[in-house]
């Protein structure tokens, strides 16, 4: 019986956006500069890959008849690569020729008109996976290559450049911050794969900062445009204290 | 565009919950533990009273005939208190009985079989407003009253049992903490009003040991019941890897 009344933030992807509301982590970081514009929804799902992706997308994402009585989804980001990339015969081992094809996939879905899901509303931001500390990484069972998953990163970065979507490329970041060394990554990772919250600090600011830049209708603080998000219901001082009751019932379109 | 696959817990209250999301709040604790079963929506409003939560409430709670096409509130915690204290002449305050009247009429919107909003499925949990350290309050055009902050929370437990509905009594345990001097108070407060951590974590503590106790369907570990709620999504090592999709596509109720 939660009425719609506020458009969301949702996050796909895996483990990495799965733990996004663990201390620090990046969906916090959104619910909290977001409260009472947009919910956050989180769809992380820890240990899938892209070729699992697209049958979850299929549930999460309404269908074209279902979005007039659903909340839209104001910003999707869409963040896996971490088990795609593990290299096979890891089961979760995704090729990247698919894998690219696949976060294809999952982008027509919302952006091709023809699409039983699609979303014109719905920002994208494709993030990239991190880096990966192999010599921190603890779990020979499942390795890890570093390389691979550069080349993953790289991966998105073509898909970004093909479907014309902005990417937060969250790798060069951290690797960068890392002093360009591999070792230098644990500074952001709890376990050589998972980020720490000053690895999620990261994917945030890049978050903020492709909004600022790409998608400033979804900007909470006064931009170079002069708008600003706007919290749906009346701020306190805003109430009409002769009458409240109709300042109370109006729902202001948070995105301007 | 987001399709209806999570049940939701419903936060609604004043700044108390609005703030939930920042570092070390309630919201955010629910969200990481239930991740994958239930969406938390966050519907705190800073500076709102009870008068004013009831027009809110009408719109963010959804009536009978939109109740197949949404979210399913499986828990909603309602925490007002903290405005309503405010002693005349503040434009924000509410006399206690209205206090009360008011409390007991969000819930019999969800609980009376006659109401627009009725929703048999939604757990409901009270909270009483923290006690104020008025040494620490540096806002004396909108000065607290200590013992006016008691007498509510006082109420909020007078409406617990009036309505059968169970209260974290969240004065009482901060208050406790703080050797009951208004003054040590200070240790879970950030303003002599707003919680720091510490006291987010009892209230925290406190909805999770109602759902251990009351509630025990909502609960995420093994209880002496022997049931926990499960993953909405199957977990990745369960995936078929010969039939990946078929699994993939089973949505699990999370609650058992």
């Amino acid at each position: 019986m939660a009425a719609n009344v506020q458009n969301v933030i949702m996050l796909v992807g895996d483990s990495l956006t799965q733990r996004g509301w663990e201390p620090g982590g990046f969906a916090l970081l959104l619910a909290e500069r977001y409260v009472r514009k947009l919910d956050v929804i989180n769809r992380g799902l820890a240990g899938y890959q892209t070729d699992w992706a697209i049958p979850v997308c299929e549930q999460i994402f309404a269908k074209q008849h279902e979005q007039h009585q659903v909340p839209k989804v104001n910003l999707l980001t869409i963040w896996y690569g971490a088990n795609d990339a593990a290299p096979a015969p890891n089961t979760r081992h995704v090729p990247r020729d698919r894998y690219k094809a696949n976060l294809c996939h999952l982008i027509q879905m919302v952006k091709l008109p023809t699409s039983a899901y699609y979303s014109p509303e719905t920002r994208i931001i494709l993030i990239t996976p991190p880096p990966v500390n192999t010599k921190q990484w603890g779990k020979p069972e499942s390795p890890r290559v570093f390389e691979t998953t550069r080349s993953y990163a790289e991966a998105v970065k073509e898909v970004g450049e093909k479907e014309n979507v902005p990417v937060a490329d969250i790798w060069t970041q951290i690797f960068d911050g890392a002093g360009r060394s591999e070792e230098g990554c644990k500074r952001y990772l709890i376990d050589g794969l998972h980020l720490n919250s000053d690895g999620y600090n990261i994917v945030f600011n890049a978050i903020v900062d492709i909004v600022e830049r790409v998608y400033p209708e979804l900007d909470t603080t006064e931009s170079q445009y002069g708008v600003k998000m706007q919290n749906v219901f009346v701020p306190w001082d805003q109430v009409d204290l002769q009458n409240p009751r109709p300042s109370l019932l109006v729902r202001r379109k948070s995105r301007m």
